[in-house]
């Protein structure tokens, strides 16, 4: 069964409206923001990838479903596979780095052994408090709302076929990968200013479709505008195959949201404030689907927009 | 690495308090029960038990430790790995099934591919709310103290070792092990009158052995009175290796806990409303770790109290 048949069938159970139909980024609860994400060896993570980088990834990725609901990330329950010493006591390492990189307390969890040979699994509950106003879906985008992301899209790709030995390595694309960096002060900040968002973990393309579908909108995308790093644009020519293939990359970890253009001037101030870069990617209308743009030239959607789990 | 040894590096991380110094079932913050366990094939389920009953266990053994917790679960966040549609299907009807049981809703989640021929795992968290007088820990028994369990111990190990072709199956031992049942109303029931309370998932002894060491005092344990079903007796003599097999079996998932002796009639009115059995094993002393009797001589303790993950 692929993931999405299977969640269709979860949400036929999850009827609750704190589960928010399993079509958001975490359910809310008694002002509380709940998310839970897995990894798993072979499939999220490479088996010699450091310790240190895996307990990075899982708290990171978790956390930023929490940025993406304007969330404060306050504690977390892990889930864990034993394996042997010296690498868990450098998972432990890495997990009180990235747990006090972002303030955030370990509540407690499991720990399991796994059959011998078996690949390894660890799973992360995050929770936050939610925003004073409430933390907003995927699904709140309005057409003529303007639509933004967060840094730059591709690096963490980029990065992931460096650290397969594809390309030369560079160390800012290989740290987008080992290293995401949930954007939680900026999405606290600009929550009270957005209609709609989520965090681009599967692909931009990807997950502005779920956005658009959720919110009952067309996007319209203009591949032009899409954030490259100045590190991916070294060993990438600026053309439209490297936009695709940055906008159908995943691993980003940045925010994508919507907002009422007369909110932009306030967007662009808090994103100043806090060093975060921010970008209009392009605007939400009547309709359906997501319709890309190349300095104004319509482009056929990639077979791939992501990653399907 | 051991479970004990990895637990206990995670410890010197989880400084907060909500955390309880990873020594209770559950983390407690903001009047809300937090608590993770993952089962994995091989390891906690068999390769051939049903999907249903899977999902069975893994709702309740975190059901269990909110009733522990005297907590009233609210809903649960699912790690899900794929498998094949059917089994994935039934194991969404399981699902289903006992969420319904215990009035608990399906929050959220993720789901996830593992690698071919790799054993599942699957990680669940429950969210309760905390009982009005706070939730008990493991830590509160008191000298002087009478120490408590619910319902009748060794079934579900009994069970086990029908379901592996070692025992002719009857069908309580057998139910015991497939679908363990939280004591869920019992726990919110009697919280206000307990001082320690924990659940009943590694075997009676090892788990007394922590209440003991988490509150600084001696247990004493009469074998006499563990409580053991007709199921279990109709296929086991009742002498004292049956007593101390059924003490180390663990799955049970019944409540223990210590209380004021001037609190029993109470206990006892409150068990009887539920139609819950429950029974007096001994009492809580001055001193350290625990002491068995059995018919008034002492016990040498097992050198197995139950299962050491």
């Amino acid at each position: 069964m692929s993931e999405a048949d299977f969640v269709a069938r979860l949400r036929s159970i999850a009827t609750d409206p704190a589960a928010r139909g399993l079509a958001d980024d975490a359910a809310v609860m008694d002002g509380l923001v709940l998310t839970h994400d897995m990894i798993v060896e072979g499939i999220h993570f490479l088996p010699d990838d450091t310790p240190q980088d895996i307990a990075w990834k899982l708290v990171a990725v978790n956390l930023s479903d929490l940025a993406a609901k304007g969330a404060a990330p306050v504690g977390v329950l892990v889930g864990y596979s034993l394996g042997d010493e010296e690498w868990d006591a450098a998972f432990v390492e890495g997990l009180d780095l990235v747990l006090r990189r972002f303030g955030v307390i370990l509540l407690g969890g499991d720990t399991v052994r796994v059959p011998a040979g078996a690949p390894r699994s660890f799973g992360l509950t995050a929770i936050g408090r939610a925003p004073p106003g409430g933390a907003p879906s995927r699904g709140g985008a309005r057409p003529g709302d303007q639509i933004w992301v967060t840094g730059t899209i591709g690096n963490a790709g980029l990065g992931l076929a460096m650290r397969l030995g594809q390309e030369d390595a560079n160390e800012t694309c290989l740290a987008a990968y080992k290293r995401p960096q949930p954007q939680l002060t900026f999405g606290q900040a600009v929550v009270p200013h957005v209609h709609a968002m989520m965090d681009v973990s599967d692909g931009l393309l990807i997950d502005a479709q779920r956005m658009a579908a959720a919110s009952g909108c067309a996007f319209g995308i203009m591949l032009e505008s899409l954030p490259l790093s100045a590190a991916l644009l070294a060993v990438r020519p600026d053309v439209l195959d490297t936009r695709l293939a940055a906008a159908t990359a995943g691993d980003d970890y940045q925010l994508l949201f919507t907002a009422d253009p007369a909110a932009a001037a306030a967007i662009r101030e808090i994103a100043a404030g806090l060093n975060v870069m921010v970008t209009i990617l392009g605007h939400a209308g009547v309709g359906e689907g997501i319709m890309l743009t190349h300095r104004a030239q319509r482009i056929a959607l990639p077979d791939r927009l992501g990653f399907m789990h």
